[in-house]
């Protein structure tokens, strides 16, 4: 359903329009893994997560006509934002469905992108019928946040680079981590490496109690998340792996690596001091999975993802203040 | 005595060494600054800051002898990382002298990073007598933190960068805002977009009442800064520009740029918010004065240099809070 041609054409079609962000390290970080230690710098994309790159991969892969009349996403967000930049980018309307408690910085930036925001409760609304409702009446088309190859395809260009930057960096090996939600980073990114860089194994990571992915592939079968609500890691909580994207991980990925939102937030200020990046809770669990869960990682090298940066000032002076 | 050769060949001794930092933007920052703005992430260098380019290029540049007995180094800060990492990747020893007041962060990192610490009093010590001492005794070879050639030519490589970078962003034209502390990067930086981008024309940036370059282009003599403490961008004060340095600004450079401390600190926190960068208010002066001076700046486009994300968890709150 995604393959490494589909991959390879996203990357042609976001050429020149994502970042090809930085891999960064630092001796200080290594020292605490107790290994190489290199972070994909994805909270410098465009609006501040890997986000960017599905939301271009999949409006600029519509047709014409369809994506003339617009498209409509739901999300914590992040997807929200790389959703209405791409929109706007391409000139066409934009409607973004956010649940009314989302960080009120992604409120406003989906906003000020030009994203119609539409606002609904996390605990009792439906966002699915909300969604499909309002594309049926608009014509608008529904770019979901992870189970969707388009996204899935735009997301894996992230793990072209990898295997770009760790050949520069002479990385032979490597277990990958990577922030996981619905899935869509961690299966396009494990796809883009079983093509190019095959000695690489994808590790999804998430916060404890919010340990879907993990426990599906443990099982071997998709489980749920017990609740939605409760973590400072909020822009990787979703209620279970998606239908696409767990069949691709539980063929190529590793076990997942579960942390708490404490280690999450140690991760947030060290990537403030070692790195000199803003990390969201969220986008530093697979940071602070190769920072704090260091027998549970094989080999001398790890690379973890950092998937986003879009913070509250209060989470983040939290995480400073520990 | 610095010319384009010597530039290219530092950038041939730094390959693989440096990171090539990634130019970045925000339609949020091109809204307050009424024009495309680019900001060079130079804070996501090694040790944090552009120092660690001279550093590498100088004692890389060293003949093998000198080199093994080793170098010294005074800095309040950045320079002493820049140089004691570079050492330490050479395997030879280094001391570095700092002030004593010098933020604690940097004298812990320049430690760390195996640098020999000699700390100084910044009101009653004279740092050059004690390097000259040190030097004498011990064999080992100065690197002065601007007024050096090959410290120069070291940042100037990220001059080199930004004439491709700009290329790529299909920048014609545009003026290039420097933080200014002694002139290194700033003079470095000219002579690189002198040779590789001449419709590039570079401005020093300097915080209020420290502005020495600034009055020095205008006068056309060397002017001292009044004191040498009370500013919150201590990363960039000196007591005046380098005798090497200021005539390739004479030269090269357009009127300097001046800011209040107030507006570093807001361009520290913007860096966070629409960056994802951790900036020191002195490496945010040129980012300050791209938003805040726009009236003194011409073109379409301006290309702000970001030289350095060390910065103590106090300060970075404070800036977050105001």
């Amino acid at each position: 359903m995604v393959d490494i041609a589909m991959i390879e054409a996203a990357r042609v079609r976001l050429s020149g329009r994502a970042r090809r962000t930085p891999l960064l390290s630092s001796p200080f970080l290594d020292e605490i893994a107790g290994r190489r230690l290199f972070v994909k710098a994805e909270c410098l994309q465009h609006t501040g997560s890997f986000k960017f790159r599905g939301g271009w991969s999949a409006i600029s892969a519509l047709e014409p006509e369809a994506r003339s009349r617009g498209v409509i996403a739901f999300s914590s967000g992040n997807h929200a934002q790389g959703v209405a930049l791409a929109a706007r980018m391409h000139g066409i309307p934009c409607v973004i469905i956010m649940p009314s408690d989302a960080p009120k910085l992604k409120i406003d930036n989906t906003r000020a992108f030009g994203g119609e925001v539409v606002l609904y409760d996390r605990a009792s609304g439906n966002r699915d019928e909300i969604g499909a409702r309002l594309s049926a009446e608009r014509g608008l088309t529904l770019i979901r946040p992870y189970d969707e190859p388009m996204v899935i395809a735009g997301q894996a260009t992230t793990g072209l680079e990898i295997a770009d930057q760790a050949r520069e960096e002479n990385i032979e090996a490597a277990d990958v981590l990577v922030p996981c939600g619905g899935g869509g980073l961690t299966s396009g990114i494990a796809l883009a490496l079983e093509a190019r860089a095959p000695s690489m194994r994808v590790r999804p990571c998430e916060p404890q109690g919010f340990d879907d992915a993990t426990r599906s592939l443990a099982s071997g079968q998709i489980e749920r998340n017990a609740t939605l609500q409760g973590s400072v890691c909020d822009a990787i909580i979703t209620p279970q792996p998606g239908t696409i994207t767990f069949p691709i991980m539980q063929r190529l990925c590793g076990p997942g690596l579960v942390v708490s939102d404490d280690e999450a937030m140690e991760a947030v200020a060290l990537a403030f001091t070692r790195l000199k990046l803003v990390v969201e809770p969220g986008g530093a669990v697979a940071l602070a999975a190769a920072l704090f869960r260091r027998d549970e990682i094989a080999g001398d090298t790890v690379i973890a993802v950092a998937s986003g940066g879009n913070v509250d000032d209060e989470v983040f002076l939290r995480s400073l203040n520990r």
